[in-house]
């Protein structure tokens, strides 16, 4: 089937946000931990991750219009630290219900069933369930003006998982720890190998 | 194992590459189809590939620096529109194959083996041997001054999918279509749905 705006533009709003979510593929989706100024901790679920080079070590993230997701961006604004936490597939329930508009002053860990973890003095919070994750500092928060969106760069300072995690070159075989994918809005899905390709040369 | 950014900075440029990249998790993959100003067709494996807004239909990806990756972002800030085609497990190779890089004037439709493919008059090429693919509209190009990648901005102006794959709310069934996700710089994954989860309310 062929979609065109003018069709796109008949869908109504729920139909239109399934299609549209799902098309781009499928996602890193990991829960982003912060404090507020109060010292509230937060943890709400993302996956719209990327990397953006390794030397030096940055990784971006999109963050809603700050209607719809005001407190992670917040905290991280202030605070200039986060963590990202990859999400296993034995808890994809509980990492999706940290996406319930909890008040400001409830924590996602308390309500959601995580356990904070305080790592090596880093100020933000941890997901101890999370077998690979990562600490962050702010580098840069971009407005994306055609949609309120924001586009969030930090650089990576920490980085924890088990060592038996790690291939000779470095690679992070993630399928092995149950780390998981998204697709859509609510879509979850566990990760098969394929196959790692050699560096391409042209023929 | 806990890694912090001294230990980080005494590796080599591959294991740290490896690293970097595979930790932000499994990211969507696809291949971007554009014309240079000769009409030379061009097609290149992305993976880093994000959702921005279902409305505006917005989908953003991270472009490497010039020296590095040229011909695609020349070739969307020239022609303003660009094609985006989900990879499928059955050619990953062929995908792969076309990050090598083949000088400016050859096409890697024909260097790696796929079928340029016109859809309702859009100008750039659709690859045919992908099942889920969309024609994009530039919106901005935002240069990231940290490391000289650049954030692409489009619109989602043209959706071309087999309809068996929309479920009845819209959501595109990609794992049914063979679509795959990327680990690292050179790993790809098949995928399994475990849950789609209802929209998560405070209990």
């Amino acid at each position: 089937m062929l979609i065109l705006p003018e069709e796109l533009n008949t869908y109504d709003r729920f139909y239109r946000a399934n299609l549209i979510n799902s098309l781009s593929g499928f996602k890193s989706v990991s829960l982003i931990g912060t404090k507020n100024e109060d010292g509230v901790s937060n943890l709400a679920v993302f996956s719209n991750i990327v990397h953006l080079g390794a030397d030096p070590a940055l990784i971006g993230f999109v963050n809603r219009p700050l209607e719809a997701a005001p407190h992670t961006i917040k905290n991280i604004e202030t605070d200039g630290v986060y963590t990202i936490n990859h999400v296993h597939s034995s808890w994809v329930a509980q990492a999706h219900q940290t996406s319930a508009k909890y008040p400001e002053g409830v924590s996602e860990f308390t309500a959601c069933g995580f356990t904070e973890e305080y790592l090596n003095d880093f100020a933000a919070p941890f997901v101890k369930e999370s077998v690979i994750k990562y600490g962050m500092q702010l580098k840069e928060i971009i407005p994306i003006k055609h949609n309120n969106t924001f586009f969030v760069i930090g650089e990576v300072v920490m980085i924890h998982f088990p060592e038996e995690l790690i291939a000779t070159d470095g690679f992070i075989e993630a399928d092995k720890a149950g780390s998981v994918c998204s697709l859509g809005i609510d879509g979850y899905y566990s990760t098969e190998l394929i196959t790692r390709l050699p560096y391409a040369k042209v023929k």
